[in-house]
């Protein structure tokens, strides 16, 4: 999960784009940087915003950091307070859960359904919350696009309690069936939104690189905050990306990667139709680089994980993603590094496993 | 302050090692990193450290961090709750007093004295403190170099306390004048220190690369906050910089550095003797790439460095530096990046302005 298809990356242009820089680095490039990053990369991240997923934003809103870890980890050390109140989604990305309980927050497990994070049940268990982590583009692990009246009514409990909306928009240039729907920062009219993003999907993940969209008033608390814990992000792969957005070779890259993965989709979702037949469901084919295969209840989906592990077949166990007491069973799959031809035997191997029978790989 | 002298960096020998690593990415170097940093690196920065600072470490106790800002705040995150008090040097470097202020400690200003950090002062202000910051190389910003014997006395007090010792060797490459000490962290026999480094003054800043030596019985903890910090650090440039040193360019740059900075170094302090002469003290000038010049009381740094950074003049006022409240006035200033030939004129420049006299140019 989270793998990329690197062999498909170009290598080539990018090395030259690299040798090209590491040419021409001046005194600038050596020393310390501005702490919100690069000038010219944010600006070209803002273009690209604003028209990719309708973003109100400027250069002078966007800090540069290492990925959406660090940006969850920077937000919560800005917005939250030991003891504040979170509300993440269930099932959830079990990361940002992480960095809250770091952060000494409580957090507050909000169901998620076919339209996305229920707010009202959020309401219900905790009004008062201090902030909400949310994954709308592809729900993380169900897949879900949040809906667009879910949107308006978790902006207007944002509005009206002054909470904030952490949105992490991971996976959101891969959709293969419907068209994107705005972000919450794109439809956000009282600057409650901080909006996170990461080229370790759409680029590769060791480059550690991702950016985060900040409220104009909270643009310096974030500063003082970044300044204390890492000054200021590393130089130079800043400038190398700016070209390679600038130069056209980002858009052409994620064109060609959509149509890759959706093949790769299509393959998965086929053998999961016929090795694993009507006893699972299939979540979440419709966008990114992973889906779930929900199980029926009673099955062990980390002992299954486990055994899987043993013969090079990777996966995640579904409910190893909920903070709550009734996980439901079953697998995240990744299919960005899995070359179409070899996903049928690897389904197999699952539906071997599952059915307990001993693996003859 | 803090600038290299970037115009002697071997440019030619950097490129083509990032050129010929880049070329050279397979599908490991695309994906996410040991979170600890690549194993190739560590073992050879733990060699590094073993035979220049004498330090007791293997590569499993090494992890990579972004530099010494973010290996501070990691040991802050790991050793210390809200509350805990935390020795600094007084005076001292302000971006460590604004990461424990970050963590919720309460800091405890212990004075410096011509050996460095006073242990026995510390003791009675506070014996029961949970960590020590030192920078017991080139002390920041007197420039002093603890004494054997306050580094034993420190070690003590933190072993009979059960307290941590956080070293930060920066500038250590750099002596002119004495051989260097051994590093807290090999004469101690308790494991009671984190070893702090970086790259950011031997290579340059914005490459955004250090490490941290971590007692083997915290690595688990380091390693499980830096998973929720950021993951892992990002990494072209640990391959980078292991080809760098393992070829032997790393050696050649620092000692070709050491001269050059003793050069400048030097101008530096005749120019001050000519232009300042008596009115004023010279500190720390036998190590690193800054010194210090204490001015008689009554002087206002602070106001004459502001007035000096509108003539491009770039001095940091030592009374910044102090946590309590009798600051002694005088300047950090940094030599790295000055051409020697350029010095004269600027010290000339302070003369002026703290004479109140209009600099023409």
């Amino acid at each position: 999960m989270g793998q990329v298809a690197t062999d498909q990356f170009p290598l080539q242009i990018w090395s030259s784009l690299v040798a090209r820089h590491c040419r021409n680095m001046d005194s600038r490039s050596f020393h310390y940087g501005d702490q919100l990053g690069s000038q010219a990369f944010r600006e070209t991240i803002a273009r690209y915003l604003r028209t990719a997923r309708s973003l109100r934003c400027e250069a002078s809103q966007i800090m540069i950091v290492s990925g959406s870890q660090q940006a969850l980890e920077l937000s919560a050390r800005v917005l939250l307070d030991r003891g504040s109140r979170v509300w993440i989604e269930e099932p959830g990305y079990w990361l940002a859960k992480a960095v809250f309980a770091l952060a000494g927050c409580r957090v507050v497990p909000v169901p998620v359904d076919e339209e996305g994070l229920d707010v009202a049940t959020g309401i219900k268990l905790c009004r008062r919350a201090r902030a909400a982590f949310v994954t709308p583009s592809h729900q993380f692990p169900l897949g879900v696009s949040m809906s667009a009246s879910r949107r308006f009514q978790l902006l207007d409990w944002a509005q009206s309690t002054g909470s904030w909306i952490i949105e992490d928009d991971y996976d959101s240039e891969y959709r293969y069936e419907s068209l994107p729907i705005a972000s919450l920062q794109g439809l956000d009219t009282n600057a409650r939104v901080i909006y996170i993003g990461t080229f370790s999907k759409v680029l590769f993940p060791s480059l550690r690189l991702g950016y985060v969209v900040i409220p104009p008033d909270l643009v310096d608390r974030f500063i003082a905050i970044r300044g204390a814990m890492d000054i200021c992000p590393p130089g130079f792969y800043q400038e190398v990306v700016t070209d390679f957005i600038g130069e056209g070779h980002f858009a052409r890259h994620i064109r060609r990667m959509r149509v890759l993965y959706r093949e790769r989709r299509s393959a998965l979702v086929n053998s999961i139709d016929e090795e694993l037949g009507n006893g699972v469901e299939v979540l979440g084919g419709e966008a990114g680089m992973h889906l779930t295969v929900a199980l029926a209840n009673g099955a062990r989906d980390v002992e299954v994980a486990e055994r899987a592990s043993r013969q090079k077949l990777w996966t995640w166990p579904l409910s190893r993603c909920y903070a709550g007491q009734k996980p439901r069973q079953g697998f995240v799959l990744g299919y960005g590094s899995t070359a179409k031809a070899d996903i049928p035997r690897s389904v197999r191997g699952l539906h071997d496993l599952l059915q307990g029978k001993r693996n003859s790989k």
